[in-house]
């Protein structure tokens, strides 16, 4: 199980660099095998061009040391497990630097539904979780990271976040981290985020202050897609 | 008949992806066959790199309902049938999520001709057809995406535009559908679509209100590419 | 020599595609023979990935008229033969549509020297020729695009503009012209010009109104490159 | 050692193209030996597709005379001698015109650390050194240049800036220099610092006035990139 996980999450990593979704070392992928209760990750600051299953890390969902692998894991690997921690759904983590999705984090917005593409993989405004605070950078940083996602998600104004529906978050100043059911699927969420960050980024360069789509054409097209009765693709 | 008009439409369909104007498994393309009054399009949420010419789907342009093919129509089906009832002169149609074309529409604007690359093109602004009432979405809605734009050209406040004159239309807070005498030639104007998109996304961005050019510079430019005189190309 | 001077306008024309300045069948490269008064000329609508010298057409410099070739010459060819008339200096006209400088001349703006790569290539600010009047667009209006061009160079406001220290001037809602003593230093100057073109707009989206550079440095970076004592590159 | 570091410096020199960093003739890399004191550096105008190690010109630190090679030095090596002289560290140095870095120079703004990636890499603001004055351009102008990034460095407002900590520097109306311990560490901080001049240009574009990142922010993620308890990478 764990050498189909290594060569899940090897293949999905290296998948980024195909969608032009990272550069340099930048980027890492991890998927969680819930039953036995570990996370297989990139291991840190490796090329991908040298990148193979081999040297995926695999480590403790539940306590995050090091269960096998002879490099460090990403650096990241705390915000990984505090995500697969609270989102039991999920399968797949992914961080990236992308450029568009990367803009929108810097300048701590959302990104808002403008228009159907956005609607199509996403059920509302990507959220922009809030920065750090100074205590929060100087504790456990990347632990810290994946736990304001979470505070968005489970503490959002109304009712809590989805994580099945809203598959992506920003982190204010930092980046974009989006998630699956698998290491692949969370990589297409994360090409998905970096396809609506450049539509919006585009829209706003024609218009200053473009309107959000209305809800019933965000639940049309989010619905005939990922709904019960979905009419989108071949059943 | 039908064998030729599926292989034309599965490569107008492989088309967009060379040209750059899909991703995923955005886009879809469709060719009409007025004598038999039948539609061939492409398949529902089927990956570009397993398409072929088997996997087009032949509709009813009257009724809609599938006539032959494995496989689902595109959902957006009843908007291209909702076209070819109402231009009789189209023979094929395109829908993109192209990136500059789109950041239009969701700005839920027209695309002014700022200048004679646009006027090569398109005689007049490129409209955006007004967003879809709450009640369009939750009924017909991709027929009710088709007759907004039917409603733009044959509705227009001075007279009717003519669909052989313009060959594309934006949706507002969607993306764009184009048009031509076949499917290939749609692919065509939604590719000119998008040049003209982003000259005038880059326009918008050096100057931040631009002016259309005058009326006559573009007749001028459309009429000696397509007029009854024209002089451009071989004859 | 015009079996020559046809080989260098076709590879002339052929590397715009390369350079990623013409898309469709945009563009056109011109050389002329001063001494026999010939301008060949590609000719008008062929598709770049047909084209071969023996399509290049051939034009009497004075007259206009062809004079060798079976295909109709570029529709442009009045504006060329108006540059090689005015211009007496110059050997290798180019026009294209290039998104970048193309944008600058649907704002109508000239394009400022905001830094010393544009001085590397251009000494002051690339002109933009004013638009054409209604009566200049309806009477002879590819030879009138030339003229605007060459009233703009021969009645600037201090002195005459020399075409051998400006070789490109954009027109007003249409797009650029560049010129060189070859062909392929026409395309050459094009190059620089979508450069230029490139990093003036995205200085413009870092800063609303950026200054020009100071003429001191503009001349220095100009005259290393291209002065008498110039000291770039090898001697 | 010489011929190692033509090897090296050569190579360096046509990275640059691979990483889009330079078009044309422009960039140029050079490399130091302090015990020989000597610097190897491009030679002046020479095409990148004829570039070979035995091209490189070498010359004397002190002196900046040629010392081996048949070609001129690049034009800019009283740049990069300068350099070497007064940052008594570095090994390699890189200018480039690369798109978004050279915006923000051209806009005489230092690059604010908008987000962690800049403080993956950069431990502050890029900073853009002062315009020269007429006297300066007119006088020792590539010397000069050196000069005023070197005065920006050590005249910095508070106390000197560490030229490890920050290996790059804009200079006004101009562009980018960067530098490392090799000519390759070199054209790496070259790289970075175009990837955090895209982010910046891209997060304006969202956000017209976005804030700098807290100061804790930066210095967590540099130092756990590059601080002596960094634990980015495999140890």
């Amino acid at each position: 199980m764990l050498e189909i996980l290594r060569k899940e999450v090897c293949a999905a990593n290296l998948r980024l660099v195909r969608e032009g979704l990272v550069t340099e070392t930048f980027g890492n992928v991890s998927a969680v095998d819930r039953e036995s209760g570990h996370v297989v990750i990139k291991p840190s600051g490796l090329p991908y061009d040298k990148m193979a299953a081999k040297h995926m890390v695999v480590v403790s969902l539940e306590s995050g040391e090091t269960v096998a692998g002879d490099l460090c894991a990403s650096s990241d690997t705390p915000t990984h497990l505090e995500l697969y921690r609270a989102f039991e759904s999920i399968g797949g983590v992914v961080h990236t630097h992308s450029t568009r999705a990367t803009a929108w984090a810097q300048a701590r917005r959302n990104i808002p539904p403008y228009g159907t593409t956005h609607a199509d993989y996403f059920f509302g405004s990507v959220p922009c979780a809030r920065p750090l605070t100074e205590a929060e950078v100087r504790g456990e940083y990347e632990a810290n990271t994946g736990k304001v996602i979470v505070e968005h998600f489970l503490n959002a104004p109304n009712e809590p976040i989805d994580p099945q529906q809203m598959t992506a978050c920003l982190v204010s100043d930092h980046g974009p981290f989006a998630w699956g059911e698998t290491a692949d699927a969370a990589v297409t969420a994360a090409a998905h985020l970096e396809i609506v960050a450049q539509l919006a980024s585009e829209t706003v360069n024609v218009e200053a202050y473009p309107r959000m789509i209305p809800q019933y054409l965000l639940e049309k097209h989010f619905m005939r897609k990922h709904g019960p009765n979905a009419y989108y693709g071949q059943s």
